[in-house]
């Protein structure tokens, strides 16, 4: 078995070494503009170089080394539909994004925000504290990593709604579906933390109009995809005081470019793009066994539907 | 019955209301210097003012509205030994105490801290994920405050330690006790957070000789008292990179004054005692739930141990 494994960054040694203990019986071939290929089984990627894709046309399944669709989804014409796209479903990153989501909830719970401002200043002064039945904390989308987030909030109290594209049912938490039930999360969701694929129906979802229906005084945590949200629109939304802060890890260009007005906005909280880094040695265990499962022609679990964009 | 209050701030009438709920028995008088005192059965209070040591004398139980022992044990002397001395266990302290912990911890561990810092200098820059099997978490105090704690923090996955003075078995949890146990305890916690009772023991027990047996590049967390930290001792192996960071809620003077270092050093982070605020109505409602137990003769939970300290 052949494996086609691309890296951006190059640095492709760690990752042949961790298919040699999950995969033995692969050779792995690093692609480089201009390679003369032998053909390959399958390829390991997140996003292709141009070049590359004339060579996926002829691999068995391509297995992506994240958990989201829509990096690939811009080249998916090029890529013939018999040609299954797999992504990862966790793979340690579940973890990650519940401490992150955690830690933001309760930084803002606690207004730990407003005494960070306040010990810069010298200032000693007990802000009253927050009644947490009114701290409603509303996840949008709850698949694997959502689902994860929700699990971490839910010792804390926090009351919890959950929106998602079909209906779920997920014990003590009210959820919200679909276009029509898109108000209603929002207009009971004290923080919202989006966690969603981005696909067209997702694009710009926190925009003017519907971070207006949250309730005053809201915060907004989004460890999904920048172009979830619309930059010109929150700002204003945060100097009027309806937004109360926003914790960022993506952005619709990354790195945030220097000139960017959020990194002025003392209530933005801007990370680079860490909520959850991929775990190399997870991913590839993962990627190993699902190639296993397509090799005894079993059903392959997180297979991208290419109609639903994820 | 008739129950003796003190309030320092003054603001008694929302206690007076919720003991009119959970105690509808009860007349609750005021102190106030130089007041004509009828017999009391209980007084209620967190420090008594000097004058009012006398009145305390011919009380059944004084009842404490805070979960220390310190402030009440520097007029031990003058109440005498037969009036059982209660303080409150958790009244909603203990969830409290959880979410600041773990807001620590997970902000040290995901090194937001310095991610804040940076967003603050206009720097996109990822720093390099760390191994949690090496961000051990050690709480000091394994009391009803310090098992919640442990709770909150298990579902994250960090290895857990414990330190108190007499054994204790948790579950999944690394436990030392006693003077003798004092330095595996440190060596092995990367994070350390106090939440003893402060005694003679344990004042300055976060000194210089102690700090230095954790590991490179260690956390503390202060919950507990501020005396428990010898602030000369910390600020040098700050400087020096051995403590990476503080969070402190609790310092020996309160307010912290306005010339204290730690204002100046920014890995220190600074709250103004609000860790766990006590929540008045479930105060007042296990107060009360004692009191009758008291009443009925029976054992009253969380009496101090004058000897031991709390």
């Amino acid at each position: 078995m052949r494996i086609l494994l691309y890296r951006a960054d190059g640095n492709t040694a760690p990752w042949i070494k961790d298919f040699a203990d999950f995969l033995p019986e692969a050779e792995v071939v690093v692609w480089r503009p201009g390679i003369e290929l032998a053909p390959c089984d399958y390829a390991v990627l997140w996003t292709p170089p141009q070049d590359m894709l004339a060579d996926l046309a002829h691999v068995k399944a391509i297995f992506l080394t994240g958990a989201g669709a829509d990096a690939i989804m811009k080249y998916a014409q090029a890529i013939p539909p018999h040609i299954p796209i797999v992504r990862l479903n966790d793979a340690g990153m579940g973890m990650q994004m519940a401490e992150y989501a955690t830690y933001a909830v309760l930084r803002y719970f606690r207004r730990m925000d407003e005494y960070e401002a306040q010990a810069r200043a010298g200032a000693w002064l007990q802000l009253e504290a927050r009644d947490k039945s009114d701290f409603s904390v509303g996840v949008m989308g709850v698949g694997a990593l959502g689902s994860h987030v929700i699990e971490a909030l839910r010792p804390f109290g926090f009351p919890l709604r959950a929106w998602s594209r079909t209906p779920r049912t997920l014990a003590g938490v009210e959820c919200f579906h679909g276009a029509d039930g898109l108000d209603g999360f929002l207009g009971s969701s004290r923080v919202v933390v989006c966690m969603l694929p981005l696909t067209p129906e997702t694009t710009n979802i926190l925009n003017r109009t519907n971070l207006q229906k949250l309730p005053q005084g809201a915060y907004i945590v989004n460890v999904g995809r920048g172009a979830h949200l619309s930059d010109p629109d929150l700002l204003p939304l945060i100097k009027s005081g309806h937004i109360a802060g926003a914790t960022l890890d993506v952005f619709r260009n990354e790195p945030l470019p220097a000139q960017h007005p959020f990194w002025q906005e003392p209530r933005v909280t801007i990370t680079p793009h860490i909520s959850a880094l991929t775990l190399r040695r997870e991913s590839v265990e993962q990627i190993a066994a699902k190639m296993r499962q397509h090799m005894r022609g079993e059903p392959v679990a997180d297979t991208i539907n290419r109609d639903k964009g994820y």
